[in-house]
């Protein structure tokens, strides 16, 4: 039993229940969700019950990396070894069928289960330049890099990838036989995230913008050009 | 003590502990961050460990609702009374610091902490109903509506907001007084969820794209002039 097979699930929590036929557990499908997410939401238990924290992540190799304050409680409990269920999800559209019961949402989501692990004091400043080089590659050599007090007060945190789950659903709607003449609108509204113009902080003199704040603001322009001409 | 004072927590595990400036307690925060929202993440424990598992949302007036099959696991669990914790993530931009220690992100989240209670069966249609005007106003005149099997096949669930912290960040880089002389961009880029073009399933003769897909197309058309131009 390996992760690398599309229809074998790691482990028995990670099997996809509901709508099984959408549960995938190949690790191409895996890290092209990770890849896309800015964001996790990470499940955890303390004394006060359970929580639903979201948090940046990102991937290197066969783990996902979080960062944050050593003083972070999610942290902390995550350190100490507790059991996680760390969640991303992509909606990509709403799926309108011509039946109230069968309109659904498309989307992209993993679950991975497990613990995490501390990302040792000689690592932790390549796992946090792999995280800057996802946010803006490149921008690890224009930006301070962090000092030894900024540091040593950040704890890395990496799970690794392999009890995990990603569950896809895409198309249009899937209506009962009897529906598909009824005279009502069907088909998808899509939907995603999109780079909107990039806010410039107090500009400096002599500072151009890197490729890639040029490339979101090229990006954002395709959503704008009627606002600029109109 | 009441949840719709800004400054105060309605309970200790609302209280945000992490930057706690950015906890915001207000019943209009909260509103709109869940208006805005078409799905959540939700954290429940079962014999399996913590779960984190993303579903369709709506509000309505102080609850938030979910429904799903009734076979569904996590309703199940929900519906047995179980703790939850219910949260929801709007990210907003990429913050870019001139420090790599000072970079962030915007956002808008909010968690709701409690136990979810079974919308009774003479409440479910009409609930489901305000579902589908909240993701297609009108829609509900259109479609076909729940027939009596279909209606028992679903459960409705909802939970008080009356638990609940929301947390924003918005806003440029907090950026070290030493720092701000730093030649590097230093900015946001922004970003936010878009619709992209309606996808229509087996055009039926004679139907018209209702208010709502126009509306979609229209806004969708706003990212795509200069493909349509080009």
């Amino acid at each position: 039993m390996t992760a690398a097979d599309a229809n074998t699930p790691p482990s028995s929590r990670t099997r996809v229940r509901r709508e099984a036929h959408r549960g995938l557990y190949d690790k191409a499908t895996l890290h092209a969700i990770v890849d896309a997410a800015w964001l996790c939401h990470i499940a955890f238990a303390d004394d006060h019950g359970v929580h639903c924290i979201p948090t940046a992540c990102w991937r290197e190799g066969e783990y996902l990396y979080i960062h944050g304050s050593n003083g972070s409680r999610m942290l902390k409990v995550a350190e100490a070894g507790a059991q996680v269920c760390v969640t991303i999800t992509h909606l990509d559209g709403l799926v309108l069928a011509r039946s109230a019961f069968n309109h659904s949402m498309n989307y992209r989501s993993a679950a991975i289960y497990g613990t995490f692990e501390v990302v040792s004091a000689e690592h932790k400043a390549a796992a946090l330049d792999a995280f800057m080089e996802r946010l803006a590659p490149g921008r690890g050599g224009e930006a301070r890099p962090g000092n030894s007090k900024e540091l040593a007060a950040t704890t890395v945190l990496r799970i690794s990838l392999a009890e995990a789950a990603s569950k896809v659903r895409t198309g249009g709607p899937n209506d009962d036989e009897e529906d598909l003449d009824r005279a009502v609108w069907a088909g998808v509204l899509p939907m995603a995230l999109r780079p909107l113009p990039p806010e410039q902080d107090r500009p400096a003199t002599g500072v151009v913008a890197p490729d890639y704040v040029s490339e979101w603001a090229h990006q954002a322009r395709r959503c704008h050009v009627d606002e600029v001409a109109g």
